[in-house]
């Protein structure tokens, strides 16, 4: 089915590109349409690699292979498949990726543990092996391609394009990360992934770029959600070439540590956002402000306790200010929390104190945030100096239509 | 607003009166309608009382009292209020709730803390005294009701009224249990609370009782789901008369104690059932069955991962069996499970075999149960001996009508 663009869709954003990087669309024909759909980035020798992968038990086996290839931390290409994401496909979906690696290794004269490899789309047919063998071939032989290009190529159900970008001065170098992003919650009919690349020409030791990633990763990806549902193929991960020339970040004493690490959050926050706003059905994004929780933990699993809530995301989708709902989110998180000392606000109002409605509510300016596209929920659980921000979308008609009108 | 009767309504059983037990239903007028809404259950000297209740950390102050009452076990007086729920309500909603159990508690001449109280509607709201002191007035001097009246006078946005009942022989003595309940999901705009109630003419000591309902409620109300968001109010309360004139059940050990377990069981089963064939929007009652788990209690989680699920919820509602959508289910519920062991079902055909699509798989019959009301969807992880059973509804379009469209 075509979906009509989201409304809280942004425009894709000028991106340079990156020395060490070379990026090329190609149409491998997984499925019967006139698309690009192999996506292939070769990297410079010496190219680090960080990762962080989805927690389902059910992994397919790009992920279970690449949880191992991050340990190595050494890349030298990422070949990204879309219309099928070779998921609980067994051994032959293992054959599938395991050849790809042997193929793109010979040709660029490396080790098969350094091509990454990700799938995106039908879950439960192998993917199909001449047809990757095909269009690695045509990669290998084709021209060079954009940021955009390679967005449209990894997307599947996506009804906008993602890309972020941001640089930083590491002492008198800048260096430039560029992020794209795939992924609108669970996506349509057995489609279920989020996949995000980072590429940067920052010089930067594997262990470093890990440990930057996962603590991106916690405040970003790691607080949204769109349904609540977790794909067996979700991945991140960043490759970093060095060619900037900087000198190289070892660890959080380097110089430039902390403003590698913050353009990389920063790149992460915004592709994290690109997802919700391309959330199936959304029409309101929504920032959940979790503060005076036990813990930043406690704030965190609050959040998503009322970021997932769909009688929350319902009243929003409503625009319905109804915060006894929240209180509702809020006591089934299995978080500490005291009734009586719990506040919440719409908009920056609050219309909750410390267990009773305000007293001095005033619903107008409410109603008239909840009519915006950009909702701000913020609840203070006045128990100790937890905090976190989580994001998410309304639920809506729109989900339903996606989900259940249309056939697999 | 008027909703039509769910499509997987039941009628109202016929249910016996329990000796021991007085029924009244009178109007309070807790919110400008014409209907009664103030339940009054009278119970003779020496009932056993026993209950369970929401884990919710925000709680109402009724359900905080209550958990101190069934700890002594012993009830003279059950008071339900309708439309008006007194959570998130401070001081002011306990203290309306301590006056209904001292007017209560001279009317009978027993203590304040043999008065239950329940209250389910808007949130935020202090439960107003007034009209709660008149209408216990008005229910002391009202007639009886009978069990169709109290489930009419407990409901709130409910689409049909619930009631189970059962009997069980102890030794020669027959001992009847009715029980009605209220719920559908977590209801329409600030209502929030599933209320469900079992009386019975058995003679059993409030220890057991309380053991017997705790067994009972964790493999019924335990393991409903309507679109997992947990009430501040949830109760199940049981009343015990003794005025059948068994042999007291006092342990497992006591005769008839099994008997009596199992039809308590069974009513809180059919109860539960009921609130799942109301959920809000609902067009299919869908039973979940987890098998070769870790443990029981994992198969149950894994159970509630697959049944909370909107893309598993979507897809039944669209009489699609997207297995690859349970897949994804399972591996997000954080439980043990390997993906190459697992094997799903709908409607006993296999669609996935040990984390492969089935070999001989053929669409038309699993079509053609998805077409019914009731769906049956099995999983077995290959991994253990644990099992559970889960019972949920569709997500369809009705569901963010109800939530949604209309306004509190």
């Amino acid at each position: 089915m075509d979906l009509d663009s989201s409304p809280l869709a942004l425009p894709f954003p000028d991106m340079p590109a990156i020395s060490g990087v070379r990026l090329r669309a190609v149409q491998a024909r997984y499925k019967d349409w006139d698309r690009a759909d192999l996506t292939f980035a070769e990297f410079a020798p010496g190219t680090s690699l960080a990762g962080v992968f989805t927690k389902s038990a059910c992994a397919s086996s790009e992920v279970e292979l690449g949880r191992t290839q991050v340990k190595a931390g050494a890349a030298r290409a990422l070949i990204v498949n879309a219309g099928n994401s070779n998921a609980f496909t067994g051994y032959r979906g293992r054959e599938a990726v395991e050849a790809i690696q042997s193929q793109v290794a010979e040709a660029l004269g490396c080790t098969p543990s350094q091509v990454l490899v990700s799938s995106t789309g039908v879950i439960g047919v192998p993917l199909p092996k001449e047809k990757a063998r095909a269009g690695i071939e045509a990669a290998l032989e084709a021209k060079e391609c954009g940021w955009e290009d390679a967005a449209q190529a990894i997307s599947t159900t996506d009804t906008f394009l993602k890309g972020a970008h941001a640089s930083a001065m590491l002492g008198e170098t800048r260096v430039d990360l560029c992020g794209i992003v795939k992924g609108s919650g669970m996506i349509a009919p057995d489609m279920a992934t989020m996949l995000g690349y980072v590429f940067t020409d920052a010089d930067v030791a594997p262990g470093f770029l890990q440990e930057a990633l996962e603590r991106a990763n916690a405040e970003t990806f790691s607080c949204i959600t769109v349904d609540g549902d977790t794909s067996t193929s979700d991945t991140v991960l960043v490759f970093a070439t060095g060619k900037a020339g900087n000198r190289r970040i070892e660890d959080w004493n380097s110089p430039g540590a902390d403003a590698f690490a913050a353009a990389l959050a920063d790149v992460c926050r915004r592709l994290a956002h690109l997802v919700v706003r391309d959330g199936e059905g959304a029409s309101k994004f929504i920032t959940v402000r979790v503060a005076g929780a036990a813990s930043n933990e406690s704030a965190r699993r609050i959040g998503l306790a009322i970021a997932n809530s769909p009688l929350v995301k319902t009243a929003i989708a409503g625009e319905d200010a109804n915060w006894g709902r929240v209180v509702m989110a809020v006591g089934k998180a299995g978080e500490p929390a005291d009734r009586d000392r719990l506040s919440i606000a719409f908009g920056g109002i609050w219309t909750a104190r410390e267990g009773n409605p305000a007293e001095d509510y005033d619903e107008a300016p409410v109603a008239e945030h909840l009519k915006g596209r950009d909702i701000d929920l913020a609840v203070d659980l006045g128990i100790g100096e937890g905090r976190a921000t989580v994001w998410t979308c309304d639920l809506t008609h729109g989900y339903i239509s996606i989900n259940a009108d249309y056939r697999s």
